[in-house]
């Protein structure tokens, strides 16, 4: 679906709307506007016009209401704005020698393109490629890009998925910065988001149920993925999966909370993604990461499809992190209430998932399964993310509440997990900036409701900060996100950052710490005192 | 849960009850009534007391309000009224020498003890199974005897799943059943309800967030088998299905529509039904069957728990049925839509899901996914079952309005299938009397809001019969539903039953036709022949 550039020069569009009996296709040729009724067939509507540079504008009237379109490549002027002709296989690409970076030895490191550096595009990340390959880094993980309302969001408000950010520098921007990784050594990996679309800018039901009353989400009704006329809007989805790998070469996709996709069919959209994404990597003989975030502790998710499984290739362990933080910042309201005991760090090391059928006094019943035997390189530790800072009622970061030691435990504890390890952005430099919600909608009234949605949240996590919000429809708040890059100067910055590298370049080199099977961990007699052992032969003590 | 009998004699309670603080028994000793407050820990309550024979009411108070208990045993009186103590172990067997049926031995016979004979009770159903044994059945299945309000109701209503049903003779009348259908040489399937309760009668949420608002049912909210405090709520349902096999000897259960037993959690709330219940049958060395009712398509179901697989022993196979049907008797409307070619039949001959990832018209999606090579015995079909006789608008037979050859022709299909087959009672010899749908409610509103939803039910199905349905709450619809019984005198059903018999004894007796694995089907030039190939090398053709 989509403009689509055909083999004679031409453009193709294809739109999924069987709620309309007529679609008029609106093109803006120069600065003249030709209108012209698509042919509609079982649900699908179509034209095909010659002599069209990219850039072209369009939009689709339905109704007598123009609206761009839902698999848009291009958004320049905003997600209320006309569409823009993309022809991503024109991009002149320079990577023809990558061949990606391999599950086990990825070290991921989430960024947010709008505040990693002071300009906040593609372009700008490309200068600071270098450092992250020299700090051990394998692989740069992207909050999502998809066409979002205003140009401040952490990205979770998308609406137009295949349409990367017009603030960003767009596709071609997006294509330059993969480019330039994969020359600098580095994957890319993509935060995309299947399982609900943004509040505003949201024109997809004018078109097709894209969503179903069955079940809901935290953000209203669920994305329609096994009602009727489901299988468009899985294929929408399984398409914008395989274009960001096939048309813009990335090396994986993040997929954002997938506890949230709803499918009851016998064929998981979960596992038809895995395929779909499997068969270009194997095409293209490369490898490519399909990472689910998911709290289900699952390990159907990363099981293989001869299993049943959903055949991703990784899935985030999110309990690492709520072990560490409990037992080392004393976080203790809202889910941290469930850890906080060193024999659950001792667990996450050797069994990864903390809750695996255990009983949760925060969710009220047993949870989760054991993951057995199994290359540890398939679950993702952090000690920081975005929402884990992000969830924090200021956005602020460790380093301007905890000790240096601290600090340098915790970039210890993480390193020397057999999981995939990742960072957040400036978290290698004990960065104090902080990394609150930010966003920049243009209806008053939802801006009005988020900021109370964003403090009745708080709430309801159980979460009792007392002080006031940062406003997340302020620029300023957005401003104050943008990473400082202090690390050269700063004494305690350099020392950490120096950690950080030693330990990852340790990862790399020292056979115990690249075994991704073996770990042993058991508390030791005394207050606080975790015993990690990890490889065969070989130990060490934390 | 529930009030058992200890090895000392004593009566001791346990009753589920987090949402109240204080839940008082209520017992009435020979004409005493006696109340004590119960102790309470972690949402359970507590009381033991000893001297009460078996029959002794009780019940529980709880805001000055009596309850029956949600794991009665027995409700001598009804599903309003207290509850009575029964003590299931001291019922004397004499069937210490059942070995069970082995799966791929199944013909399923599925009963309604209320219209099965004119008495409507277990034990009337006693001096039938000899008959049933001579017409080649190995196993009746036994439509819900779960407490349901009145003495006329398919089962579906049921709101007190531990206790058989009073007007049927209670718990020690469906033990009596066993014990003789064990010593007549037949295996006896419970259909268990575990996807929603009865209307009336309900008063779970009295004690126990029983329901969520998660998942919406045809019945209303679903089930709560993944939310908050559901543990307890998968463990009644778990230790109910134990309950049957253990301590009423069934030979297997059959598991209401799973497909609206909502359970998102990495531990599925079938596999843990199976597995505990599998237990049970390798503990006493003898097969338990459980089937599931799924209009999924969804071989995960019958798969292993090695292969992530749910663990079931078998699934019902409906499309069989709908192919049938839709070319022989020519049904067409709601459901039936999608088939009806002999192409679907052939197919439900060889592959058994005629969905299995093409696009139903009717679901509006791609539905379903391939079996694969796989052991046809857990796979079982039929030309009749309660639901496709009750489902047309008067329940009417199909001996009413199909000709004797069409009627032959229907037990050959069935019967040629290497799949389980199942009868529905009176198939086998071309009854005439209806099975409408009806109950016997005691509240006014329901019973008009049940005629009324009846009647919307059969036009959201698509159904456009226009004749006036029976009432389902008169007692006359009820009567109408028994057998006649009438196939010794009748011709034609005579010759039926007797082809029921003769192929039965071939399936049992003729190597081709017991042959699990081997069938092809393939329709034949002209209108409506179909060439049937079971077996290896040996061949027929229907």
């Amino acid at each position: 679906v989509g403009a689509l550039r055909q083999p004679d020069g031409s453009v193709e569009w294809t739109l999924w709307a069987p709620l309309t009996k007529q679609v008029t296709l609106v093109v803006w040729r120069e600065a003249e506007r030709q209108s012209q009724v698509m042919t509609g067939c079982e649900g699908y509507h179509r034209a095909r016009l010659t002599n069209l540079p990219d850039g072209t504008r369009y939009a689709y009237q339905v109704d007598g209401q123009q609206y761009p379109d839902p698999a848009s490549r291009s958004q320049p002027d905003g997600v209320h704005e006309p569409s823009a002709v993309y022809s991503p296989e024109r991009f002149e690409w320079h990577d023809a020698e990558w061949q990606g970076v391999p599950r086990d030895e990825l070290v991921i490191y989430e960024l947010h393109v709008g505040t990693f550096t002071p300009q906040g595009t593609f372009d700008a990340v490309i200068p600071r490629l270098p450092a992250l390959k020299e700090l051990g880094v394998t692989a740069i993980e992207i909050m999502p890009v998809g066409q979002f309302p205003g140009g401040r969001n952490w990205g979770y408000d998308g609406v137009l998925p295949y349409a990367a950010q017009n603030t960003y520098g767009g596709p071609a921007g997006l294509q330059r910065l993969v480019d330039a990784a994969h020359q600098a050594g580095l994957a890319v990996l993509l935060d995309v988001v299947y399982n609900h679309f943004g509040p505003e800018g949201n024109y997809l039901s004018k078109f097709g149920p894209y969503f179903t009353h069955a079940y809901h989400t935290p953000w209203g009704d669920a994305v329609n993925f096994d009602g009727p006329d489901s299988d468009p809007v899985r294929q929408y989805v399984i398409d914008n999966a395989c274009m960001w790998v096939r048309d813009f070469h990335c090396d994986g996709l993040r997929l954002d909370a997938v506890h949230a996709i709803y499918d009851f069919g016998a064929r998981p959209l979960l596992a038809e993604i895995s395929a779909a994404v499997q068969a270009i990597a194997k095409e293209q003989t490369r490898p490519v990461h399909v990472i689910a975030e998911s709290d289900q502790n699952d390990p159907r998710l990363i099981d293989p499809p001869e299993k049943y499984g959903f055949g991703l290739t990784g899935v985030w362990a999110d309990e690492f992190h709520h072990c560490v933080r409990a037992l080392l910042a004393g976080d203790n309201q809202g889910y941290f209430q469930a850890f906080g005991s060193i024999d659950d760090l001792a667990q996450a090391y050797e069994r990864v998932f903390v809750y695996d059928g255990r009983y949760s006094s925060v969710r009220k019943r047993r949870h989760g399964a054991p993951i057995g035997v199994r290359d540890r390189s398939q679950l993702v530790v952090c000690i920081h993310n975005h929402d884990q800072i992000g969830n924090r009622a200021l956005g602020d970061r460790s380093a301007t509440y905890l000790s240096e030691n601290i600090q340098r435990l915790a970039c210890g504890l993480l390193l020397i997990s057999p999981c995939t390890p990742m960072l957040f952005m400036g978290e290698e430099y004990g960065e104090r900036n902080p990394f609150p919600f930010f966003c920049s909608f243009g209806d008053d009234n939802l801006i009005a409701a988020v900021r109370k949605g964003r403090r009745e949240e708080f709430a309801s996590l159980g979460f009792a900060w007392g002080e006031e919000l940062p406003d997340p429809q302020a620029e300023a708040t957005f401003e104050s996100a943008k990473l400082s890059w202090a690390w050269p100067s700063g004494e305690f910055s350099g020392r950490l950052r120096k950690l950080y590298r030693d330990l990852l370049t340790a990862r790399k080199k020292w056979r115990p710490l690249k075994d991704r099977q073996h770990t042993t961990a058991r508390p030791l007699p005394g207050d606080a005192l975790l015993l990690v052992e990890r490889g065969t032969g070989d130990s060490l003590v934390a």
